[in-house]
């Protein structure tokens, strides 16, 4: 399965995750930006603004490749090597607070040497954390995992509990997922097997997340509701310019930012020490925002 | 001049600070948080909200000790100090985008072996550049700095070029400032030579953000000032978790993440690849977004 067959597989889970989207959302359409890398390779990010259900939302496609960046080969003792990334990213901000934002990942590295990997990782993050709707969401990873290796589970949602965690807050970003990266053939899985487990993990992305649209967008929320989206949105972006790391490398590494940073919500805040009313809907979320919680 | 003495002036200072835009805002009053650090000393974190010019806004003290974080003694190859640190932080968020942004900091650090430096900066953020404003600002910081030392203004308004700039961005944050850091005695200034400065910096501070909360917080704007105050916020977001050296170090070494924090508006937004139309105000200011524009 070589490189460019990855990147297609890819291409085609970025176009069918954007027709279930903009069925699923009735009003908003996805507006393409193609774009090239100076220095190999390029894009196609996808944008939705204004949707029915999606206030903002992006859903992107790279593939890219030259010279291997000198941070990274540092990180694993090797030089002068050339890479190939590709990868589909998606994040999602809903209008309604009752709606939750989500994250998707899939990707693919390879070197020049003939090293490569996949990495990926999907992660829930409600407004308000429902039972039901949390344990729907972990079941079905949990499902996709076990189709493929019994040990997935445990170990990629143990990996998203410390991925996905704001550790100046303590908290973690929302209810979890899977995480995982540095994922090559061993004795037990070959290049193909990996791949499958990718394609299912981006395959599943349409179904899960028209799920929570359906079920939720149509909800009755007032003021209150929208200013606890607001605080929620400004953890999100804490989370992702302070330590999500494909953030943080795409802008050390002048990545394309409007790609990288499409991530960030249309509008998020921030009010000084701020505490919701014991027992209040708010503060049951934030009780829940905590690593180690078995869903399913 | 020994640390007590340089804390209980910083101190006065935010108290002088306060007692100031408390007057000029006409509303808003300073909600008072005392905090205690565990591993010694604490602060006055002071925030306005809602005010009638300042929309959220925090003028925060601090002293505090104990040993030394292991990070920095990396960084000045030590081990083993412990050390003193106070200071005053400022950044003031108003309601009307024809007010600017500011940001101004003073700080001292001393080590148990004798080491210490001062350090600050002061610099606006207009989320329109009006150069009379602009030129206004630097005259007034050349003015302070000349009184104290003539190398002074050109090297600390380099450094704030270099310093507030979003790199990711290729902008600025704002239209610069002054910024210096490990200030200690030599055969042109004594201590007390560069206490007296920083003090300068700290009472400057009032009178210049007053002067724009006068003149400008009664100027029309409408939807479009307030999406593009938005997106400016946003930038100013960006700039304090992803390059802020205060915040960074604050946060990695457990700081009160509420004190830390209080940079961030109330509200902020993020536009995928936003360009404002040519030749229009907007356009205008981010053109202004660059180091080495001499204001003077």
């Amino acid at each position: 399965m070589d490189k460019e067959a990855i990147a297609q597989i890819f291409r085609n889970i970025q176009d069918h995750i954007c027709n279930e989207l903009t069925k699923a959302d009735g009003l908003g359409e996805f507006i393409e930006d193609r774009w090239e890398r100076p220095g190999g390779g390029g894009g196609r990010s996808r944008v939705m603004r204004h949707g029915q259900v999606i206030e903002k939302g992006g859903v992107n496609f790279s593939a890219v490749h030259g010279r291997t960046p000198e941070k990274l080969l540092k990180n694993f003792g090797m030089d002068g090597e050339n890479f190939f990334a590709t990868g589909v990213s998606i994040v999602l901000h809903p209008e309604n607070p009752m709606v939750p934002i989500i994250h998707m990942n899939i990707r693919y590295f390879e070197m020049s040497n003939g090293t490569y990997w996949f990495g990926g990782g999907i992660d829930l993050t409600p407004h308000y954390i429902d039972t039901d709707d949390s344990r729907y969401f972990h079941a079905k990873l949990k499902a996709i995992c076990d189709k493929h290796d019994s040990s997935y589970y445990p170990e990629f949602k143990h990996w998203a509990d410390d991925y996905f965690f704001i550790r100046h807050r303590q908290e973690t970003r929302g209810i979890g997922g899977i995480f995982f990266d540095h994922l090559s053939e061993n004795e037990d899985r070959s290049k193909e097997n990996i791949l499958e487990f990718v394609k299912d993990v981006g395959l599943s992305f349409a179904p899960i997340y028209c799920y929570y649209m359906n079920k939720n967008a149509r909800l009755p929320y007032g003021q209150r509701q929208k200013e606890w989206q607001m605080l929620r949105r400004g953890r999100y972006v804490e989370f992702n310019l302070v330590y999500d790391r494909g953030t943080k490398f795409g802008l050390e590494t002048n990545g394309r930012v409007e790609s990288i940073l499409m991530s960030l919500p249309a509008e998020a805040g921030w009010e000084y020490d701020y505490h919701p009313p014991k027992g209040s809907k708010e503060a049951q979320t934030l009780a829940m925002l905590k690593k180690g919680i078995n869903w399913v």
